[in-house]
C-alpha cells in the first residue's frame, strides 16, 4: 500500500492524473485530469481503492488515521472555497461518491448534501436567500442518509419506502401534485418527519455532527462495493471483485438553485450512430439525479439531432460555447469519446465528471475509423476500441425493411438492433425467463440498477419515461441489447400486467417486437434480415487482418455454409461433420440399411449407394471453397444415433427399408450404450468396420480429382476423429494412402491431400508427441475434449452447471468459455509435444471455443495455427485473434 | 550386430557362457555353460538371435558368409569326434533346435539326424552295426525334414500327416501295432516311401546333399520364430516379437541305440512341492522326443516319490551315480532349481539342456525359502524367485476336503488346484468357450503345442497319457492351471466326444471336476474352500514386508470383507464404498423415498432414517480395523442408479414405499441421463444436494466418537469423490468441518480426521497444485480416470476393446493394466502437482489396479504412500510393491 490515501484536487492543481484509474478509480482520475486540464471541476478529494481494500481486511474500519487526513482535505477545500463544514454562517456542503476502476454505472451508492444539520440548514436558507432550496437539500440528505448509509431502503423493489410514503402523505396534505410544489414549511416539516423514521426504524438517530455525517457516508460508500446488485453487475461484465472502489468527496454544486441553474449529461460523439455531433441532455432547476432517473424527460442541449424546442445552446448560449470548448479540449485530451456530467449553478458552469462514453457496436466501429482518420489514434488502437461482442452485435440480425409490421407505439431510438419476445413488466420474470432460453422484452416506465440483471436476460428493453441518456438507454447500449426509451405513448400498468399504446391493449405474454434503430414498438414477430456490415466496418476489419496472425477457419457441412463463411472472411474449412449429410431424408434410411446389414458384403452394399451422395456433398464444398483448405471429418458419432428411437419411427423404418420391426428394435438394443459419449464411435468405428471409412475416403478423394479436373484447385484435408492412442491413427493413415493411391490409379490423375487427426481425448493430448509421428495435422476438438477431461457430458451438465457458475465454483461454463486452467493445459501440452516432434506440425481449433473471444486470445498465445467456427462468429474470431495480438 | 555369429562348444570350453542368454539364447547358453563346467555335453555350436534378426531383415536369407562359418564350426565338430558329416564311412550326425532368450518350450521346430542320405544311411548300418536303427533314424529325419522344413505338417490338427498314414499302413502291413516292432527292411521301405510323398506333395525332393539339409534346417527353425503358435505363445506370457531365437547345432547323441541307451529328462527339486528331491523320469531305448510328447508313459528315474518298480537307479546305478552328482553341480552353479534333458548313448551320459524348471507356485515358494536356509541365495532373491501370478494362484480355492466328492479316475497330479468345468474335447473350443467367460475342462488324450492357447482359457486339463514332464504337465504347471495326466483309466472317444472312466460315460459338456493336487477325477461341482498359506510362505511374505515401502490396503464395504484383508496383511482401507450400504434389502426404499421426496425437507426426513443405519455399517468397520486408517467415500453414484428399472419394479417399490408409480416413473425419467459416467453424480451431488453429504459425515464422525469412547483407536479418512475443481473440494471441505464440529460439541469428545479427494478426473489431476491445497490426501480413482482419459466406458468397450489387444493395437486392456503412457503421465502430474504445494500429501490409489502387479510396480517408481486392492489381491500388491522396490 502506498503512503498516500487521498487525493486533493481543485483549482487548477490535483495531486492525481488521470492515468491513475486503478488507484483513484475511474471517476477520481477523471476529476484529477480534469483539474489539472484547467476545466471548472468543484475541488475536492479522492479517497484511493487500496483504503476500501484495507476497510475490508480491517472488517469494516476505516485505517486509523485517515479521519484526520480527511478533515486536513476538507479544510483545504474550505480554504479555496472560502466556506466552512458544519458553520451556519457560511456552510460548505459536499457530496460522497463511489468511483471504481471500471464503471459500474448506479450499482454504488451515494450521498449528497453532507454538512447540513438542524443548525446549519437555517444559516443555508439565510445566506443562499432561498429556504426552500435549504429545506429541499435537507430533506434530502436525511432520506438519502437513512437509505443508503442506515441501510432502510428496501431491498425488493416491491417493498416500499418510507421516506417516499411520507412525501406522498405530504403532498396529499398539501394537495400538491409534484414534489417541487411543495414549499419551505412542508419541505422543513418533512425533515422532521423524516428525522423521525429514522429514530423509530433503526437504532440510530440522524447525526447533528457533520463530520460525523462524512465518515458514515464515506464507511457507506465501501460497504456498498459488497452490495449484491454491485456483485451481480461485476459478475455480468467480468469485472474482478477485489479491486475495490475509491470514494470521491467533493464541493456541493446546486444545479436546483433557481433560473439560470441546469444539470446535464452530454457525449463528445453520438454515442448512438457514432457520428461526431455534440449529443446530450440537461433538465433546467434539476440536481444531477433528475437526468439519470429519467423522472422528468429532459431536453437536448443542441439542435444537432433534429429536435425542435428549447435547448442549452438557445437558452444560456454564453455557458453552451463554453461546454462546446471543453468537450473538444476533452476529446483531443483523452482521445476517445467522453460522458460528461455537468452542473449549471446560478450561470456557471461546473464539470463533475467524464470518462469514456459507453456507445452501440454501430458507434463503437465508426468513431474508431474517423478518429484513425482524424489522426487522434492509430490503426492498432482502433482495433482495440471494438469489443468481439461488438462485432457479433453488428452482424446480428436487424428488421426486414420489406416485413409488414404494425407499429403501435415510437420511443427513442435508445440503442439498435431488433428484438422480439413475450411482454413482461419485472426483472425478476424476465431473467427468470430468460435463463431458461425463453425470448422475453422487460417492459418497463423506468430502469433502475436493480434492473440490471432482467435487462441481460431480455431480448430488448422498453420504458415509457427517460431519454437517451436515461439508465436504460446507457446499460442497453453497453450491453448490446436493443432498447425503445421515453416512448410515452405507453400507458403501462404494473397491477394489470397490460399496457396501452394507440388504443392496443398488450398484456402480459403478448409478443411484441421492437426496434432499437428507430424506436418502433411492434405487434408480433416481425421478419428479420441479416445486417449488413458498413464501409467503416469493412475498413476496420481489413486493418483486424493486417494485424492477426492466427488464422480464422469456418465450420461447415454444407456448400451454402461454405459460402456465408468465406463472405464472413473465413480462410478454410475447419471442421466439415460428414456425419450430418447422412442425417438427409435421401440417406438416413440408405444409412440403416447399412447398419442393419448382418454381415460386411451387406454394409458394403449399401455404402455403395451412399458413396455418389457424399461424393457430390464434397465436390460442392471444394467447389465453394475454390484452394482453401478443406479438414473433412470421417464419420464420428455412434452408428445407434442413426436408428429409430422409438416404435412409430421402427414402423416407419420397417417400412421405408423391408426389414422386419423386430429386427430393427433387436439391432437398437444389441447397439445401445450406457455412456454413447464414450463408446465405439469415431475411429473405434474406422477401425471395427473399416468398410465405412474406405468409403469415405474414396468419395473424398474421387471429388477432389472430379473439381480439380474442372481446373478448381483443392486442399482435402482429411480428419481421423477420437484417436486415443498412436497405433489406432497409423492404422487408419495407412488405409487412407491406400486407398488413395487406388482412387489415383483408378482415376489417372493425383491431387494432394493431408491426413490428420481431431485431438479430443485427454489421452491423445498427453501422447501426442507418439501421435504426432503419424499426423500431418492436429485439430482439438476442445467439445470433446472439456467432456473428458471435466467428466461432464454436456447433454447432462445442464441441471448442475449453471448453479456452478452462479455459486462461483467455476468462472463460466466450459462449454462456452475454453477452461484454459486444466482444458487448455491439455491444448498446450498437446501443442508442444506434437511440435516436439514435428515443428512444422499445423494445429487448430474447431470445437466452439474456436468463435468465443477469450479462447481465441488463448489459442493464439499457444501458438495455434488457426481457429475454426461457424460462419457468424468468423468476423468475431478475426478481431479476437487481431486483439490477441496486439495484446502479445 | 557384433561380428562373432557362431559360438562353438565342445570339450570343456565354450566360446559363449550362461549369461548370454540374449546372444545365444536360454538353450544355447547352458549348453556354453554346462561345457565350461566340465558337463559332458557333446559338441556343437549356437547361431546367435542376432542373425535370426538379420535373417528377416533380409527377408529370409540367411546372412552371407554364414554357410562358410558353419561349416568351420562342423569341421571343429568332426575333429572333436574324429567323424565326418556325410562321410559313409565314418558319418557324424547333428540336430539342428531353436533356443530363445525366454524359454517356449515346443513352440518352434526342431530337426534331427541331420546328415543321412541314402549312401550314408547304409555306412551308418555298417558301422553301428544295427542296420534298424540306421533306418529307424534315417525315416525319422525324411518325416521330419517333410514336415518341418518342407511344411508337410498339416495345420489343424484335424487334418492328417500323410508320414503317419504312411507309417500306419506300413504297421498294418507287417501285422504289428507298435513303431519299434517294424524291421529295418520295413523302415528303409518307409524312408523311400516318405521321399515319394515329398516328391508327390511338394516342388521339392528330400536332398541328398547334408549341407543342404543342414541349411535348410537352420532356415526352417528361424522361420518357425514367426509360426502361429510361437506368436500366440508370445502374446499370453508377454514375451516381446522382435528378440528372435538362435539356432542349436549339435552332434546327434542316441538313446535309441539299444540296451544301455534311454533317454529322460529330470529336475534337480520336484516342481510340483518343491522339495530337495531329484525328480525325473526317463525311457529306455527311446529318443528325447518320446518322453516329452507322452507317447509311453516313462519311469522315474529314483524311488524318491514312493514309487515301486525299476528305476534308473536300480538298472544304471553308475549312471545314475554320474547324474546326482552332475545334478548337485548344477543347482550349486545356477543357484536355482534346473531342468535336465540326458541321455545315455551305450552307458555313457550325456546332458543336452539345463534351464531353470518350471515349478508350481507352491513349490516356488518353497524351494525360495528353503534355498535362503541353504545359504544358495539371500532374501531379497528368494522375493524375487516368486511371482505375483504364483502368490494369487496359491490362494485359489480348493477343494473343501468335507465335501462329498464322486472320484471316477485317478491320474498324476501334474500341477496343484482345483478346477470345474463343462468336459470339451478340444483346444478351440475351449479357447472360445472360455473367451467367453465359460469354465471348460479340456480333456485330452495327450497335448502338444497347439493345445496351448485352449489350455491357457480352460480351468484345468486332463489328459489319459504322459508323464509329470510331459507337455500337458510342464505347461499346465507354468500357466498355474490345475492339471491331472496320464489318467489311463479314461477312455476317450474324440468321435463321440465321451470318455469313460470306472464305468461311468461323461459326455461333452457334462460337468466335472479335477484336483491337481491329488490326481483325482470327480463328477459335478465339488465345494472349494480359500486355501491355506504354508510356513513357506508366511515367512516369505515377512521378508516381503521388510523389503517393501508401499503399503497396502484394501477396498473393502463390510466388517467381514475388512477382517479377510487384515488377515491377508492389509494396512488400513484405501476405499469403502458406502453407496453398497444403500443397496442393501431395508435401505434400498429408505434410498429411494428420499430420491422421491419432493423437497429438501423430505429428503431430510427419509435420510435421518439412513443416518443410524450408516453409523452402525462404520462403527462395525473401525472396529475391524482397530487403529488402522479407514478411507471412506462419500456417494458416488447418480442417484437414479437406486431408482426402479422396469415395470415391475416400478409397482414393487409403489407399493413398498406408498408413492404412485406415476410419480416414480417421471421421477426415474427426470433423473435420466445419456451419459451417467459424466453426470450428477459424486461431489456434484454433495453440492447440489449437501443433505446427503452432511448425514454421511455426521454418520462417520458419530461412529468413530462411539468407537474410541469404547476405547478402539480410530483414524477415518473422509474421501470426496469426482472432484473436477479445487473451489468444489474446499466447499465440500468446509462442510466436513462445520459438520464434525457440531458432532463434536453434541458428543462432547474430538477425533482425529483427515478429508481428501479422489483424483479420477482428467481435469483434477491437471490442476492437482490447487486442489491439493484443501486436501490431506489425494486417492488415485484409477477405473474412472481410465475411463476419462481414453473415452472409453467401461460398461461398453468390450465390444470392440478386445479387438483392440488382439490387434496389438492396445498393450493390455487399460481396466486390467494401468496405461502408464497415457494415464499413469496424468497420475504421476498430479502426483508432482500435489507434492509441489504439501510436500508430505498422503498418495494412493484406489482403482482396481491396486492389486495388478505391473500397475503396483508403476506406484512404487512415482513414489505413491500405499495402493489399495480386494482382499484376496492384497498378498499379490505386497509381493508386487517389494519386487519393485528391489528392481529400483
Amino acid at each position: 500500500m502506498s503512503n498516500k490515501r487521498v487525493y486533493f484536487f481543485g483549482d487548477g492543481k490535483a495531486d492525481g492524473t488521470g492515468s491513475m484509474k486503478g488507484l483513484l478509480g475511474g471517476k477520481g482520475a477523471g476529476l484529477a485530469e480534469m483539474t489539472n486540464l484547467g476545466l471548472p471541476v468543484p475541488p475536492g478529494f479522492t479517497i484511493t481503492t487500496e483504503v476500501c481494500t484495507a476497510y475490508y481486511e480491517q472488517g469494516g474500519q476505516l485505517p486509523s488515521g485517515l479521519e484526520d487526513e480527511i478533515r486536513t482535505a476538507v479544510g483545504q477545500m474550505e480554504a479555496l472555497l472560502g466556506a466552512k463544514f458544519g458553520d451556519p454562517s457560511n456552510p460548505l456542503l459536499v457530496s460522497v461518491r463511489s468511483g471504481a476502476k471500471f464503471s459500474m454505472p448506479g450499482m454504488m451508492d451515494t450521498v449528497l448534501n453532507l454538512g447540513l444539520t438542524d443548525v446549519v440548514v437555517k444559516g443555508l436558507a439565510e445566506k443562499s436567500g432561498d429556504a426552500r432550496f435549504a429545506y429541499d437539500s435537507y430533506r434530502r440528505l436525511v432520506a438519502m442518509f437513512g437509505d443508503v448509509v442506515l441501510g432502510m431502503k428496501p431491498e425488493s423493489k416491491h417493498a416500499v419506502d418510507p421516506f417516499e410514503v411520507a412525501i406522498a402523505n405530504k403532498k396529499r396534505s398539501r394537495e400538491v401534485e409534484l414534489d417541487n410544489q411543495l414549499d419551505a414549511q412542508a419541505l422543513s416539516e418533512l425533515a422532521d418527519e423524516y428525522k423521525g423514521l429514522i429514530k423509530q426504524l433503526t437504532p440510530h438517530e440522524f447525526p447533528q455532527d457533520p463530520w460525523a455525517q462524512l465518515f458514515e457516508a464515506v464507511r457507506a460508500v465501501f460497504r456498498s462495493w459488497q452490495n449484491p446488485r454491485a456483485q451481480a453487475y461485476r459478475h455480468l461484465n467480468g469485472i474482478p471483485g477485489d479491486i475495490g472502489t475509491a470514494v470521491n468527496v467533493q464541493a456541493m454544486v446546486f444545479g436546483n438553485l433557481g433560473d439560470g441553474c441546469a444539470t446535464g449529461v452530454a457525449f463528445t460523439r453520438d454515442p448512438n450512430d457514432g457520428v461526431k455531433r455534440f449529443f446530450g441532455e440537461y433538465l433546467n432547476n434539476a440536481q444531477g439525479e433528475d437526468v439519470v432517473a429519467g423522472i422528468r424527460t429532459p431536453q437536448p442541449i443542441n439542435d444537432s439531432g433534429g429536435e425542435s424546442g428549447p435547448t442549452l445552446q438557445t437558452e444560456m448560449p454564453e455557458v453552451y460555447k463554453e461546454l462546446d470548448a471543453i468537450r473538444l479540449k476533452l476529446e483531443t485530451h483523452f482521445k476517445d469519446m467522453q460522458d460528461l456530467e455537468f452542473t449549471i449553478q446560478q450561470g456557471k458552469l461546473y464539470l463533475l465528471q467524464t470518462r469514456n462514453g459507453k456507445r452501440t457496436a454501430r458507434a463503437a466501429v465508426k468513431m474508431a475509423v474517423d478518429m484513425v482518420h482524424e489522426g487522434l489514434i492509430d490503426k492498432p488502437e482502433a482495433v482495440m476500441r471494438v469489443s468481439p461482442a461488438q462485432v457479433d452485435q453488428l452482424l446480428h440480425p436487424m428488421l426486414d425493411p420489406a416485413a409488414n409490421r404494425q407499429v403501435v407505439a415510437k420511443g427513442l431510438p435508445a440503442s439498435p438492433g431488433a428484438a422480439t419476445g413475450r411482454v413482461v413488466f419485472n426483472s425478476e420474470e424476465a431473467e427468470e425467463r430468460g435463463k431458461k432460453g425463453e425470448r422475453v422484452i422487460l417492459v418497463r416506465i423506468e430502469t433502475s440498477p436493480e434492473d440490471v440483471s432482467g435487462m441481460h436476460y431480455a431480448q430488448g428493453i422498453l420504458t415509457s419515461r427517460g431519454g437517451m441518456t436515461s439508465h436504460a438507454a446507457v446499460v442497453a447500449r453497453g450491453m448490446g441489447r436493443p432498447c425503445v426509451v421515453g416512448c410515452g405513448e405507453l400507458n403501462i400498468d404494473y397491477e394489470a400486467e397490460t399496457f396501452v399504446a394507440r388504443g392496443n391493449r398488450i398484456k402480459h405474454d403478448d409478443m411484441v417486437t421492437i426496434d432499437g434503430a428507430t424506436g418502433e414498438v411492434m405487434l408480433g414477430e416481425v421478419a428479420t434480415v441479416q445486417a449488413g456490415g458498413s464501409q467503416e466496418f469493412d475498413e476496420l476489419m481489413g486493418w483486424v487482418d493486417e494485424i492477426r496472425t492466427l488464422k480464422v477457419r469456418t465450420n461447415a457441412d454444407t456448400p451454402a455454409d461454405a459460402q456465408q463463411a468465406r463472405r464472413f472472411g473465413a480462410e478454410g474449412i475447419g471442421l466439415c461433420r460428414t456425419e450430418h449429410m447422412f442425417f438427409l431424408p435421401d440417406r438416413i434410411n440408405v444409412m440403416r440399411e447399412m447398419i442393419l446389414s448382418d454381415g460386411e458384403a451387406g454394409r458394403r452394399a449399401a455404402l455403395a449407394r451412399l458413396e455418389p451422395m457424399q461424393r457430390s456433398d464434397f465436390e460442392g464444398l471444394f467447389e465453394a471453397m475454390r484452394g482453401l483448405p478443406v479438414t473433412i471429418r470421417l464419420l464420428d458419432p455412434p452408428l445407434h444415433e442413426f436408428l429409430p428411437r422409438d416404435e412409430e419411427e421402427v414402423e416407419m423404418v420397417s417400412k421405408a427399408i423391408g426389414r422386419d420391426p423386430e429386427t430393427i428394435r433387436a439391432r437398437s438394443q444389441a447397439l445401445h450404450e450406457f455412456n454413447p459419449m464414450l463408446g465405439l464411435r469415431g475411429c473405434r468405428l474406422g477401425i471395427v468396420h473399416p468398410e465405412i471409412y474406405e468409403m469415405q475416403v474414396r468419395a473424398i478423394l474421387t471429388a477432389a480429382v472430379n473439381v480439380e479436373r474442372a481446373g478448381i484447385h483443392v486442399l482435402p484435408e482429411i480428419m481421423i476423429p477420437l484417436v486415443s492412442e498412436a497405433k489406432e491413427l497409423k492404422v487408419m493413415v495407412d488405409m487412407v494412402h491406400r486407398v488413395a493411391q487406388r482412387v489415383f490409379e483408378e482415376q489417372g490423375r493425383k491431387v494432394e491431400y493431408m491426413v490428420g487427426t481431431m485431438i479430443e481425448i485427454p489421452r491423445a493430448a498427453l501422447t501426442a508427441d507418439k501421435i504426432a509421428e503419424h499426423a500431418q495435422f492436429f485439430s482439438f476438438g476442445t467439445n470433446d475434449l472439456t467432456q473428458m477431461a471435466f467428466g461432464l457430458s454436456r447433454d447432462d451438465a445442464g441441471r448442475f452447471l449453471p448453479q456452478y457458475v452462479d455459486d462461483g465454483l467455476l468462472e463460466a461454463e466450459p462449454f462456452q468459455v475454453l477452461d484454459t486452467t486444466g482444458v487448455g493445459l491439455l491444448v498446450e501440452m498437446a501443442a508442444q509435444k506434437g511440435r516436439s516432434v514435428k515443428p512444422k506440425l499445423k494445429l487448430g481449433i474447431c470445437g466452439e471455443h474456436g468463435g468465443e473471444p477469450k479462447s481465441v486470445a488463448f489459442c493464439h498465445k499457444i501458438g495455434l495455427d488457426y481457429v475454426s467456427c461457424s460462419p457468424f462468429r468468423v468476423p468475431v474470431a478475426r478481431l479476437a485473434a487481431a486483439q490477441a495480438k496486439l495484446q502479445g
